[in-house]
């Protein structure tokens, strides 16, 4: 089977449907095989998943993105999410086994055509950052559009690639590569949002819980519920039976049960296995003991 | 991507290296991916698993029969391991999405060819047996070779497909179909072999415990432990939490904690998202939320 990447881009764009569809036919067109597209009115913002081999994903990614500058004009932009780009943020994953190298690769090589075609500068984030403390997308976005707009010129705000000067309507992109993140949420049968938003703080990496760990408390007031949602950002670190059993504990304290769980998207094969590893004390189990990916992964 | 058949069949040869290597080859040059030869020389038995597309499955299997019914003759067969032919047990196991009917159906077609072109007595068992008391295997191999050429003519003991009397040299052949199965070991830190027989006893399905079970207590003396060694017959009824959690609590009450466990062999993507969904309270996890799963099989 020939080696494959995810590429996960977000677009300033959650609204008019046409925009949106023509973002995913694009890169549908360019020969990659889209397998999501979540678009969300209030963040006004969409996020396409899609998987193709290693060259082809710098095209689909780039056909994306021209029809995104040519449609987005982010001085009317308006939503929730923070952003700075008609392409906001592009990250390349690795796939099944295909090395974290490549990834970083393609996102060079997207980031070099982003600005030649399109004139859009780029900052490097995750794996592919050239600075320590670009390795974080939020510290790279921080501001969004509008202060961009004003401080590029700063030293320690200049572009990796391309100019010192935002796209005038689409604005700058950070392009990446990481691993894949999980989204998870713990349901605890109890209606005080205090008990999540003190557990979610409790283990979120910045607060000096787990590592690797976004955490924040949400209200589910119609299942008269609260929830600790959160993202998981290298499983390899803190997996999901980790937090599930800390938050159970946390929540066995404050006399609270658990009520569910929920794997929000898709997971890594090797996160499933590490759940199976870590939750029936089974280390030795490999990623080739499940049958469909000694089959699939061998063709 | 093309739908595959599981296939595992088991002959009675776990010594001679040539004769064990012949029949893995025909089955490899059949054109079926052989992903695991095991050879036992205790039990003078090996046990093939290929996966094929499923009409290639059917003439896979063949080739392997051919080359078994040629050079091994059960009156000459002594090994530990219950058997009643050259090609003593040939299942068909659902790959992946494809439904068991194709598996009875591909079980019926080789049973029908094992008949006419080496002349074997076959009797369906699992999901292809033909009378009710047929599904298991146990059953229907009771008193072995030996037995069955004696017994063959009794009204309840004549094959599905093919006259009242065993193939001189080569036997009879158990052809079914069934999910797959799991293997699975739990590992307990004390060397009181009781610990371990008393709770397989008390676990497996035979003796009122868990459905779906078969569980016998080892010792492993090298390693200081015990063992409870389990078949699950049908991971769908009792999967590997459950036997997990249920043999952590009765080791518990015996003041005995557990070491590890281990998966035998490969286990279905299914099982390993139905133990997800268990350990972390997870109900609406789906296989298609494992991306490769998701990528792999729309290909």
């Amino acid at each position: 089977m020939a080696p494959l990447v995810e590429c996960v881009p977000n677009f300033s764009e959650g609204r008019r449907i046409e925009v949106i569809t023509a973002i995913a036919d694009a890169i549908r067109g360019a020969g990659a095989r889209v397998i999501d597209v979540q678009a969300d009115a209030a963040h006004n913002r969409m996020v396409v998943t899609f998987v193709a081999e290693p060259d082809l994903a710098v095209d689909a990614g780039m056909a994306g993105a021209a029809v995104a500058s040519e449609r987005i004009d982010l001085r009317e932009h308006r939503g929730e999410h923070p952003r700075m780009g008609a392409t906001d943020v592009v990250p390349f994953v690795p796939f099944a086994d295909l090395p974290m190298e490549v990834c970083v690769g393609l996102a060079k090589a997207f980031g070099e055509r982003l600005w030649k075609e399109l004139h859009v500068p780029v900052y490097f984030y995750g794996e592919a950052a050239t600075r320590p403390e670009r390795r974080e997308l939020e510290r790279v976005r921080r501001g969004g559009f509008e202060e961009l707009v004003e401080r590029i010129g700063d030293p320690d705000r200049g572009p990796d690639v391309g100019a010192a000067r935002v796209h005038p309507s689409a604005g700058a992109t950070a392009v990446g590569a990481r691993i894949p993140l999980i989204a998870y949420n713990v349901n605890l049968k109890t209606t005080d949002l205090r008990v999540a938003k003190d557990i979610a703080r409790m283990i979120r990496a910045s607060s000096g819980g787990l590592p690797n760990v976004k955490a924040l408390g949400f209200a589910l007031a119609d299942r008269g519920l609260v929830q600790v949602s959160m993202n998981l950002t290298d499983y390899r670190v803190t997996n999901i039976w980790k937090v599930f059993t800390v938050i159970r504990e946390a929540a066995r304290e404050r006399g609270v049960e658990l009520e569910a769980s929920e794997i929000v998207g898709t997971i890594p094969l090797a996160a499933a296995v590490g759940v199976i590893k870590d939750a029936v004390i089974e280390p030795a189990f490999r990623m080739d003991q499940v049958l469909e990916k000694k089959v699939w992964a061998a063709e």
